[in-house]
Order: C-alpha cells, then structure tokens, then sequence
C-alpha cells in the first residue's frame, strides 16, 4: 500500500512530502572493499530521496594505532583526545567519506560528504564532564535542515560523517546512530523519512544465539517488556531509544537490519 | 571604480554579474595555528562571494612519516601511491579541510568543505604515464560548477581540497594551482572573478633576494620575456602560465600576493 502525507506549507500550497530513506551504516560495512561495494551497489539502487550516516571507528582504531596514539573505549564510546580527534577528523571526515562519495559517484549518486560544521548542519555542545571525561565529543544541539532539504531535492545525496561542530571554531566527534536519528527527525518536517539502522544481525532478537530469531515488529510498550525481561539488553537499548524518539519526533518508520537488506526493507520495525 | 557586467540569460532575463574572490592558499599557511588564524580572519572579512581552495602538502608529508610512508618527490610533484592517496585523501579532505571549514563556520562565514567527488564538481582523468609514473594524481578534465553556484548565490563559501575523482571510484590527488584556476573558469560564466594565488612572497620578484621588488603588473608580453632573460623562472613559470589560461577563459583578474595581503589587494596583477 502507497501512502501519501501531504503538508500544509504556510503560504497556503500545498506539498506533499516525498519519500526519504535514511541509512546507518556502522564502520565494519564501510570499511571493507567487499561490503562497501556491495552497500554501494545497494544503496545507489535504493528509489527517492536518500542520505547515508556512516561510522569509522575501526579504521579510526588502526590509524590511531599506527600513529602511536592508543584509543581509549568506555562504554564502547571513544575517548576523544586532541589527537584523537584529529584522527577521527581525518578517517571520519576523510579517508571513509569521500572514498563513500567517489564510490556513489561511480554508481550515478550525486553524493555530497557532509561533517556537522559544513554549512552549519550539525552544531553540538562538548560533553560536559561528569563521571567520564570523554574528551572532545559532541551530543548534538541543533540540526538546519534547509539547504539539506534543497540540496536533497535537487537531486543531491548527503553522506554524513560522525562529526560535528561547536560554532566556535571546534570539531566534536559525535555517535553516528545520533547523527542519524537527529537528522531523520529534522528531515521529517519536509520528507516522509524512513530511517533505517545497519546492523550485524538480521534485526533485533529474541534469542542472541540465533540469528534467525529476529523480532518483526516492537512497539514502545513491548520494548519496556522486552528490556524488563532482559530480552533487549546492552547496546540494542540506547539504539532503540533512539529509534523511537525519531518516531515520536516524527520519523515515519524505523528498521533496524542487516545492510545486505536495505533494499528488501527487512529486519526489525519500530512502531509507535 | 567599481565595474557592472551584465550577463544575458537564455531566457531573456539579465543578471548582473556579481563579484567571486577566489583565493588558493598553500599549505604553509593553512597547517600551522597563527597563519591559518590569521587567514580565516582576513577571508571571512572580504565581502561578497567567494571560495577558498587549499592545499595540506606539508601535513601530508608528516603524516605520511609518522604512517612510515615516505613520500616521493619529482619536480616538485608529489608520487602519489595507493599509500599516499589514502593520507592525502585524510589530511586534504579531512583534518586540513575541516578545521578550516569549522574555523570559518565560527567567523559567521557558512562555509562547506569540498574535493571534486562530491557533487561531482572537478572530474578528472588519472595522469597518463609518460616519463614520470605520478601515480594516482589527476588531470582535471571538467568542472560542474552549477550546483555550486546555486550554493554560493544561497550565501554558501566553498572550501576545496586538492583532491578530485575520476567518475569510477577511485579519488586523485590534484594540485591545488590547478583546482582554484579550473574552478575559477568554471565560475566565470556567472561571476565576476578575482583569483588570488597566495604566496610566500609579496608577489612576483624583479629579484628574487629582495622581498620588495615586487612588480606590480605582469601582461602576456610581458611575462614572455621574463621568462627569456630568467627574471621569472622555476615554479612560478607555471604558476603565471596558469593564471594566463584564467584570463583568457574570462577570469576578471589574477593577483599574485602574500596571504597576509588578500584584504588589500596587493601583489602582482595579472592583466591580458
């Protein structure tokens, strides 16, 4: 079933909103020539309006480690020092960005590399200290969607980079699922956005031990039974808080899959 | 003085042209904190439009070393193996390119940080083996400067690193003279462009000892035979060359100066 959302725009016209994917992919996707090109392939074949967040972590570990600069995890989240995010700033920003350009360009995507601080899309703030100084990370303050927008409808596909800025001169690294879901939510005034996050499972299980134990569908009320049960622990739990704070904010649909299932919209939905 | 050019759209309608600054900064200036501080000052006072192109030579060469990637050398050029296309693809489309981005954001000017990959904007052809294998440099074939026009009208400030694609994938590394008078041509067709090369010298030297001998106004003529009895020489023979190219293709001015002079217009002219 087709469903069309049509907004009322303020001068009285009135629009209705075209369709936007938006896809998460984490950096091991990214990182390796076979599952990059195959995610490239894939997400260049994706119909409509696009956007594709990506990670980099893993290759940001390799650099930094090759540079002598030891990467520091708490909670799974970076440690952001000086020179660490000058690593993050030259992987995150460069080395995985733009190869994911070129390679879009290659399949006849009109991709644009976006940070946060390019035309002022993502500004944070700096973490503050609390019982882990996590250095030079941002939580996001505020997304300006619209020369996103106009680009987006011209034709032009943005791919983001897990970084941001602080308006004072400052890169901030900054979680990629964030970006995403600040991003949907943004886009979701003009587009009906579905915001898909890559994972390395089939979806969200019900049994870890089995990759084809994949729950289709979680509401916000069988998400609080699941993670009651211990059903949904670990890192599943802020992913799928994010994943309904987009929806609550106006976000369409949320998927949580497999990258090699963009296309076939399978895995795990979330609904209101 | 100040001059109109009217420009007679297809359709009938007449634009005036407005003005572009165009200025290409060298990577002493742009890689260490006073000059680049300095720079972003002076850029994000000139008024009008304009866009900024960079290079990150130096960077690159100690990244390169610190990654125990040693970087080659041939009239000047850099070798760029597979190794050194992944740190210049870092440090130019990166870390260089991001802090400039970031540092500009924090000056009001809403800049967004480019290589040709991304909109498609510099298309180039990878350099044929003659007597020098370059390895992954490119020869820029041609510029799409629409979308980027249309940015720039919108109040954007493009800020491009010296790296271009060859529309298969695969990213170059372009010599950042090249990118700034390339992209100057392009942008001629709808602004009334100024190209600034900035230099580690006032401008072009009578003498080459003395820092004042400044000449003021080089034409073609001129520039021919200065090149004969060797008062030009070396690097600034193709640099002059380039700045020829850009006045015949419709560049309003070339102007060859210190960095630190971009908000007095001085240096040497470059005049048909």
């Amino acid at each position: 079933m087709k469903c069309l959302i049509v907004l009322q725009i303020a001068n009285g016209e009135e629009r209705m909103k075209e369709k936007l994917t938006l896809i998460k992919v984490g950096g091991k996707i990214v990182e390796e020539p076979d599952t990059l090109y195959r995610l490239l392939d894939d997400f260049a074949s994706i119909e409509g309006h696009k956007v594709l967040v990506h990670g980099g972590g893993r290759s940001a570990t390799k650099i930094a480690s090759q540079l002598g600069i030891e990467s520091q995890m708490v909670n799974g989240r970076r440690i952001t020092d000086a020179d660490t995010l000058k690593v993050v700033t030259m992987v995150y920003g460069g080395l995985v960005n733009k190869n994911i350009v070129a390679g879009l360009q290659a399949r006849g995507v009109n991709a644009l590399g976006l940070t946060g601080a390019d035309m002022n899309v993502i500004r944070s703030v700096k973490r503050p200290v609390k019982d882990v100084d996590y250095g030079f990370v941002g939580d996001v303050e505020k997304v300006d969607a619209t020369l996103l927008s106009e680009l987006i409808y011209k034709g032009v596909v943005p791919v983001m980079a897990p970084l941001t800025h602080d308006g004072q001169g400052n890169l901030l690294n900054t979680n990629a699922d964030t970006i995403a879901g600040e991003t949907a939510k943004a886009l979701a005034a003009l587009f009906d956005v579905t915001l898909v996050y890559c994972f390395e499972k089939k979806g969200v299980l019900r049994d870890e031990n089995d990759d084809d134990s994949v729950i289709p569908q979680i509401t916000r009320v069988e998400f609080e039974q699941y993670v009651a049960d211990g059903t949904i622990q670990g890192g599943m739990i802020p992913k799928l808080q994010n994943a309904f704070e987009a929806i609550d904010a106006g976000v369409s649909e949320v998927i949580i899959s497999l990258a090699s299932a963009i296309k076939e919209n399978e895995g795990t939905r979330i609904k209101k």
